[in-house]
């Protein structure tokens, strides 16, 4: 099956939004199996889009628009859309109540303009919004599924997840699965030198990808059920976890944060932070978790030196002694706040997050347990700019928690 | 002028990355006055990739592509833009040397492949790639300019506004300069109520936005030279501050921290901050901006009612009879910080991310001065996801010490 993902909007012309929902769909559609080949972008305007649905459909079995469908978006879109495949729009007066009742529970004043929404394309199968008010749906015609979803992320994704890939699953009498395999502390190219041959494998597939410092090999089978899909991924997960060795931080793990909680919840062990050049990016990446207060007792951002000695009591002339970024107030940054907070284990962070100074991207991350204290030492270059210093100073403080978490050298 | 954008890579499609380049080179035409009528995205597909060029041909003046330039990417790529416009390649040996020379003062290892990126269009323009090795190119050919730059986002930006923004103003012959109007605690319908007649003007334009509880208003003029543009924009942008008032919290300010940063530097006061749900979402944000270490003293992340005993010394039995999320402990919070680590603005937010909970979407943020505290109580809905919740909650932290520190109510 060949998709291509069309996205309405002028906003997106004019760079003041990012496309994420054709990332996003593209991401489902992969885990489905189902290629994408083409994105197109086309703003409020009739006429391009309808060049652009004539020219999807003859290249595509599948059509996903995102945008275009909310009661301030120009009617057209959707009118258009619809005429692109010899439909007309119906009045759906269930699709009505459901907006109505929307504006009711949530107390808000209800105005006219909102039920253009409930206008559809006949014979589709309306998909209910969970976060909005405007339906999406999924209508076929000349042998072409189209499915039109709203613009807002969290509407799409909801409507995605809940009923667009649950129906496609349902069509494709075929059972996909992927794992993700997930890694830390190694390079694009030495990953992919390592999987090269597994990569040519046609069921599963093996796709690597790399993002700030962080690696994952993707690993994909189709089969006719769930086990089957399972038996021909496990070999391969395996293989690949036994040749990258212990940078794999987790299969299926959102992020190194997201493993460091689960080490934690699994250990029944407690966490913190003290964050100088990171400024609290580290909390704040833990606590973005649901459930983190469970297991995150809290953190410090000593962004000055003052601070450094007001909230964890480290003596100025300590500091003026070891230098604020040096081994030593990374270390005692870390032991300070783990005994203050009475956490099992705790991060120090210091470092020159630039743009200015002559060490910009040297960074100490420390990481205390009882009794014991470890440091890394980061030179993430002179070039290397104050976002991206950040974050990966905070990966390294979560890969020293996962790997001291599961028994490895830190 | 009419520009489109293409953008090549496989991992686009797949939705393993966001297409942030569109976006940024979308952002940086319109700041020009060019328009974008169509973003592509394309794989690493010599005919789809023809395909697409062929289309573009026939309908910009202007052709972007992004990506496909680098050592390992299918050297295709390139020869096939190069081929639609009928252009062979040539070996660049000064972009040789270059490439060479960025590999020695690196002192990393120098591999052939990386030769490749050194072949590049027959009479173009070879643009300097700053942070990292392929450089880009601008070739005219039948009338239609045709500019080539890399995938990797910081490549791509420097590149941008470093040597394509300063060649297309040069042979544009006309200046352009968009000032943008800030604003924050309006809803973006009652903003477009209020400017609607002001959007209806062709120079300079007025363009309204909204983002995640921000909202602001772009002024474009263009003209022969930059007073000129100014002298359009001017009386524009006051109109709309006159009108939609002390929402208003910036001309041209990247985001409300950056404003409130400005602030502090102009008065000379400190800002600390106690987060609960937020987590250092606000230390974080406020960090993140050069030059932070100036005016922010620190922050404490008391996740845990124990952390807010422990660092703020709140008695557990005055949480116990307010609440975790209450107005009172909210103001408590801002006030503790606000003395422990010597800041003259300090900001305490407490309150419900959810997802579990009843009341999850209560949001109490605090702001404490000497001598002073206020406090807003948020109601952000149940059904808000956790990253909204917490990024508006940060927002209304901001605003308040933005509207102390330029004497507003708050």
């Amino acid at each position: 099956m060949n998709a291509e993902i069309i996205s309405v909007g002028t906003e997106l012309l004019l760079g003041t939004s990012t496309n994420t929902d054709a990332r996003d769909v593209s991401l489902a559609l992969a885990e489905l199996g189902i290629n994408v080949y083409w994105h197109t972008v086309v703003g409020d305007n009739p006429a391009r889009l309808t060049e652009c649905l004539y020219r999807a459909r003859n290249r595509a079995d599948l059509i996903v628009t995102t945008g275009g469908l909310g009661p301030t978006c120009d009617d057209l879109t959707k009118q258009t859309i619809a005429r692109a495949f010899g439909r007309e729009l119906y009045f759906d007066t269930e699709a009505a109540d459901t907006i109505r009742a929307w504006f009711s529970d949530k107390n808000r004043p209800f105005t006219e303009n909102n039920l253009s929404q409930a206008w559809l394309p006949e014979g589709c199968t309306v998909l209910p919004n969970d976060c909005g008010t405007a339906p999406g749906c999924i209508f076929e015609a000349e042998g072409i599924t189209v499915i039109m979803l709203p613009g807002p992320p969290r509407e799409l994704n909801a409507m995605l997840q809940g009923y667009v890939l649950p129906w496609l699953r349902e069509r494709s009498g075929q059972t996909i699965r992927s794992h993700m395999v997930r890694m830390f502390g190694v390079g694009e190219s030495q990953m992919e030198e390592k999987l090269r041959d597994l990569m040519d494998g046609a069921n599963p597939t093996v796709a690597p990808y790399a993002k700030l410092g962080e690696c994952l090999a993707r690993v994909t089978a189709k089969a006719d059920t769930e086990a089957q899909c399972e038996a021909l991924t496990a070999p391969v997960v395996e293989e690949i976890c036994r040749r990258m060795g212990d940078v794999v931080y987790g299969i299926d793990s959102p992020s190194l944060e997201h493993r460091v909680l689960e080490l934690l919840a699994e250990k029944k062990m407690t966490f913190a932070s003290a964050e100088s050049c990171t400024g609290g990016l580290v909390s704040q990446r833990i606590t973005a978790i649901p459930g983190a207060s469970n297991w995150f007792r809290g953190g410090v951002n000593v962004y000055t030196e003052d601070a450094k000695t007001i909230l964890l009591g480290i003596k100025p002339s300590f500091i003026q002694e070891h230098g604020v970024v040096s081994a030593a107030v990374a270390g005692k940054m870390a032991r300070r706040v783990r005994k203050r907070l009475k956490a099992d284990l705790a991060v120090g962070i210091t470092g020159w997050a630039g743009p200015d100074g002559e060490d910009v991207g040297l960074v100490y991350v420390a990481l205390a347990a009882k009794g014991e204290c470890y440091v890394r030492r980061l030179q993430l270059g002179a070039h290397t700019d104050r976002e991206r210093i950040r974050t990966v100073a905070a990966h390294n403080a979560f890969d020293m928690a996962r790997r001291f978490l599961t028994g490895l050298d830190i």
